[in-house]
């Protein structure tokens, strides 16, 4: 089998010359090596990482730039020495394709945090060195995918593959920091935000026993967070209402894709508390207090997307317990739009693209 | 018993109208209330903190100041119902000389963490509520002290008075956190700066059973370090050296008494490593970046002084493993020439006052 191409949907241009629409592209894939499956892309979820890929945020976008990290597709092909996966399987691919197997995250099942030269391979925007080599890798906004076969994950069965894609990431990523903080009954935590993310959170963290209150700025999203199963919700602009959860919870979970300022989430840690950002991949938006850290033995934390374990294991938890990200499907040719609505922050779903609407 | 003045020194003048140094002058004590210990003191140790107490670094200082939180001296007289103490007996008096007793931290035994109205009690500087309320203590820079029996400690046989006295402060600020995140054998902690805090921190850590790094931006302090029981000691000044130490340290414990930027010693901390700041009680130089804490699931923690079984654990740690803070003794007198070396950070050891000078 030689390269191939397929249809899929990219910003074209150069770093220096970055376009931040998408349109249709086409773009080479490599047919498996040995140990690596061909994935025909059923749904891919529309994470707040891929736009700020897509518009280089993190000033580290190789273009042209094919996004899409919450991939749930159907095994086509198989490499020879591939055993755990077969044609005809439904899986999934969230963001990372490869890491460097030998560090001690790897060997620990911690992969996310992959020490090797370049750290773990991201599903897109491959990795850049400094010296500016390094190869690109393309998304799951696209018809086909090639994966090495240790990450790729089962769909289970009561997932509908629409509703798995979201989990890859979204759900994984909230997971992750729950599982590794032992986040669950006893404890009251705060979800920061309620988008992808944080309505993931949400019905997770209830899951795991735990008392969940909701910190939002949009007054119109507490009947969402209340459905979601969140014993109360806070507007985070009410500066009374904050006050009143001073020393509230134990642990924040906070989503806020942007720069933020931490300092009114500290006060309402409990000594010994910890506010756990995820999906922020720059700097807050003002300098840390430390009084309002060591006043209370506060700590602040980032967490970084989820193993290839967890990620396994958030799927089956939430087929076991009938959690679902809520989701709204779109045609791939509607991803601007989609776009444009996410970084309004007037989300409350998740957006999944049908890959059907490419192939067409 | 009456109200009775007594000899001490202090910064006189008012919140609007500050002087920076101290000078002789008298202050009135209360005499001991059933639960309280009337103190002569033998000993106090100088504190980075008296400094900015005194200079109005924290914009909370109520004058006059009378500094001193490091005191060790003989119970001279106790109230009726005092029973774990006893006239004659050698005793510590640290931080704090009260607190709540009623919240979940002091009943806990965590003291330093009070959740009560205003805070515990400092032995100094007592507290000013918002509305301008509120009382002030006066510290151990003078002949007497009178405190609750429940934060007086004893000084175990085998300290001398002198040297017992840096231990309530600067000891148990550095002993906490390493309690507290059971830091020990197997672990690599770098202890950043080597002045009071860090000196101790070396030698406890040590004694541990960690493997203990010193980061000090003088390259003169290496001899120190090393003597205190440092494996290795690298400057912190000197990037390609920084660099051979990354992702080297299970914790980073730093003790840099004025703002620093975090994001140097962020890079030094392996997966799940922990930064804890203690003796830093205003904002960070520059805003943390997450992407620095996600990537490698890292905490940034803040830790206040140390509780009182903490601070009698301490004491009775150094007794048993011979730890001594290296001291120079000197007059009352010299206080603000000792001022200045504190505020130059040209200080390896810690400077306890010889409270006879102050009776003479």
């Amino acid at each position: 089998m030689k390269p191939f191409l397929i249809q899929a949907y990219g910003t074209p241009g150069s770093a220096t010359n970055a376009t931040n629409t998408l349109a249709p592209m086409q773009i080479e894939r490599q047919p498996p090596a040995a140990d690596q499956v061909l994935i025909e892309v059923l749904y891919c979820g529309v994470c707040h990482s891929d736009l700020h890929q897509v518009r280089n945020d993190w000033q580290n976008t190789i273009y042209p730039c094919v996004p899409g990290h919450e991939v749930v597709g159907r095994v086509i092909e198989t490499g020879a020495d591939v055993t755990q996966v077969a044609a005809g399987d439904l899986v999934g691919v969230g963001c990372m394709i490869d890491s460097c197997g030998h560090c001690a995250s790897c060997r620990e099942g911690d992969e996310q945090y992959c020490e090797g030269p370049v750290g773990w391979t991201g599903t897109y925007n491959g990795y850049l060195m400094p010296d500016g080599s390094g190869f690109n890798t393309y998304g799951g906004y696209s018809t086909h995918l090639v994966v090495r076969d240790a990450f790729v994950v089962p769909i289970p069965a009561g997932l509908s593959p629409q509703e798995a894609a979201p989990i890859l990431c979204a759900g994984v990523t909230v997971w992750s920091p729950l599982k590794h903080w032992q986040i669950g009954t006893g404890h009251h935590i705060a979800v920061v935000g309620l988008g992808g993310l944080g309505h993931m959170a949400v019905q997770l963290a209830r899951a795991r026993g735990a008392r969940v209150t909701v910190l939002t700025t949009s007054a119109d999203k507490e009947a969402d967070a209340l459905g979601l199963g969140a014993d109360a919700v806070v507007l985070s602009t009410d500066r009374a209402a904050m006050r009143l959860h001073t020393r509230a919870f134990d642990f924040i979970l906070t989503t806020i894709p942007d720069p933020f300022n931490v300092a009114p989430y500290l006060n309402l840690l409990k000594r010994n508390g910890v506010l756990i950002t995820v999906g922020l991949l720059v700097d807050y938006e003002r300098a840390l207090s430390n009084q309002k850290l060591a006043f209370h033995r506060r700590s602040v934390a980032g967490s970084l997307i989820g193993s290839i374990a967890e990620t396994r294991e958030v799927l089956q938890f939430c087929a076991d317990h009938g959690i679902r990200p809520e989701i709204e499907v779109i045609p791939m040719q509607q991803i601007n739009g989609a776009f444009d609505t996410l970084k309004a922050g007037d989300v409350r779903f998740r957006y999944v693209i049908d890959m059907q609407s490419l192939k067409a």
